[in-house]
């Protein structure tokens, strides 16, 4: 079962065609990861507030159906690879079980320099020991 | 008891300076008074499906402190004074008992024409008779 | 040469990890291809009002080296493929000539009801006659 | 003649009610503000890079019609008073000749530890000698 994340739309995350704006899809995504990660045991501020940061490298998302003002979504994330460096999450926004959009973001680990850094332990279990 | 909306602090809602984005108390505030609207009886989407739409038309905001990422906060919603035509709110943002943000912001309805309508009979419980 | 749109970096567009914030990539895409198409003759706002809604249908976006605050950036808009009822753009944010992001990026037209329309003309010179 | 910075609204700006949405119209003052600071000589991104941030420490903003997808605006901003720790902005909205929101904007001066500092001497000239 992956992770499930609930979220209700509201003006602010709407458009002028009466539908979610399709960079918000985005926003709703770091969201849902960010409760994941925090409920798994890496705090996404935790590793900001030593300087170290998860960057979004990658993102092929695609949108089948629109969702709209006042609706309930859930975003889904499950994580699909992760190599020492990067991580690939699979995460699907559905309105009950109704797929309206659908994403493989990869996001990798830097440093307040930019330059890349492992990612922590937690990403990689059998490489912390 | 002020009605309490909580939410966290995403990537999202920052900006360069390590802090909330100052427009961004706004659409916290957007959350928490459709929350309160809601719990109250008045869906703010029901009405827009309606055709009458809740429009924001003054809002007086005072930041105190800054919020900052991962940080837990609960926006407080207060009706101030209702009219026929419009209701004051009293909305802050607090981190536990600290408060960062205050705001006074007035609200008025609308059809899809752009004509002020009367609010509905829940804001004005006495003139609903 | 493709199309090419100009924006500087604001605090708005930017996080607390000091670089713009991924979604907001695809707000700046939005900005430069409704100034490409309004420029080649095809108004996004006119089609609007005219009820028919340019609808992203799918993005895979690549993103290479951060932007940050105060700099000029440059989206640059090329078409790749045009269908009856789709269009393939490729879009790239550039700092000078050094490329940051990189996007291919979909989009269909829908009606009011949400069914899919014919694109515009414009976009399939040769079916228009 | 205040300062006056252009800009057209997009489908990132609207929302479901077919209009800008409130808080977006402080992204707006925010571009318009830089671009007077930076005409001026005081460049924002530059105080940034010395771990100087202006803060907006208070907004009395007063929305009086609405805005819609495709139309061009005029974001004018005065100086209406400056002091050595903060400086009160009227910035405006048009359409045209039209007013549509009217704001004034207070904002000060802190650094990294979020200490108030002097503002830099363009905001003060005469303190300067």
């Amino acid at each position: 079962m992956p992770h499930s994340f609930s979220l209700r739309v509201y003006y602010e995350d709407t458009d002028a065609a009466g539908v979610v704006y399709y960079a918000n899809y985005l926003r709703f995504m770091e969201r849902a990861r960010t409760e994941y990660l925090e409920e798994a045991g890496a705090s996404v501020s935790g590793l900001h507030n030593q300087g170290m940061f998860l960057v979004v490298t990658h993102v092929d998302i695609t949108y089948r159906r629109p969702a709209r003002l006042g609706e309930t979504l859930n975003v889904t994330t499950e994580v699909e690879e992760t190599k020492a460096v990067k991580c690939t999450l699979r995460q699907k926004v559905l309105r009950g079980t109704e797929l309206l959009v659908d994403a493989r973001l990869t996001f990798a680990c830097i440093d307040a320099d930019g330059k890349p850094r492992r990612l922590p332990p937690f990403f990689n279990p059998q490489s912390a020991s």
